[in-house]
């Protein structure tokens, strides 16, 4: 299946899932062209803002494939993936992302994306949640205990 | 306990979490004072590039709450949240954030928040990773058809 046929596929579920409850997103990860994991916006039913298609997708093909690394996957959204869901890609080391749809369309259909977009370039005292930093209260021990721990794993 | 100290709390579990194999960072979660979910990052214990402290604590508050909206919650974390927590933040609605380290000092310490925060400014076109869409698969049609659901419950 080429990039198109799978992104359509991402579309399919998504459309497929709006009538039991999902939300309308669907994700699909692949490795060598192959489908290794899909999933479907499930925040109402399982009660779980994270539950994004991608966040799910990515915690999926993780499982499968043994790894928090996924930097051979290629990842197929409906639409283009919240600031939360393109972290994660990041984070999962995904380096390529197929969309359809993109913020402004999931905006004219309720959702928050651009608007979190906005806020999250915004300086953490400007932003419309109230973020307070205490640079005094001990973080920088939790770091220096992480540099010296021998046997930590980084990613 | 105030601010401070629930901010300790969070710091404490990061730094005790270090030697079981977690990575650096904890949250914590209050409502009305009292913690309802706490967590420390557990990337490569679980195997899942999703979860960072925030993003459990989050899940683990929307369990404890039955809802996905934590609008009266505040959540402590030992380091500024990357954007993936930041997203998931914004999408649980939690409204105050109290951090101690930031994303700089991570950096310093071997992860990428500050890196990823400076990628998701970009155009889609111009990041790290391959971004493309195609605006004519067929993307519009979830929403078309998540509008004309009547039973949808919008987030």
């Amino acid at each position: 299946m080429n990039d198109r046929n799978l992104l359509q596929r991402a579309i399919k579920i998504a459309e497929e899932g709006i009538i039991d409850g999902n939300g309308p997103f669907g994700a699909v990860i692949t490795r060598g062209g192959k489908i290794i994991a899909e999933a479907v916006n499930k925040v109402v039913l399982s009660v779980d803002p994270t539950a994004h298609a991608e966040i799910l997708a990515i915690r999926r093909a993780s499982e499968v494939m043994k790894t928090h690394n996924l930097a051979d996957c290629v990842i197929y959204a409906s639409c283009e993936p919240c600031p939360m869901c393109l972290g994660a890609i990041y984070w999962s080391g995904i380096r390529k992302v197929v969309y359809a749809s993109d913020r402004n369309e999931a905006a004219a259909s309720g959702f928050s994306d651009s608007q979190i977009y906005n806020e999250i370039a915004l300086d953490p005292a400007k932003r419309k949640i109230m973020f307070i930093r205490h640079n005094d209260a001990g973080g920088e021990e939790v770091f220096r205990k992480w540099d010296k721990f021998e046997n930590r794993i980084p990613y």
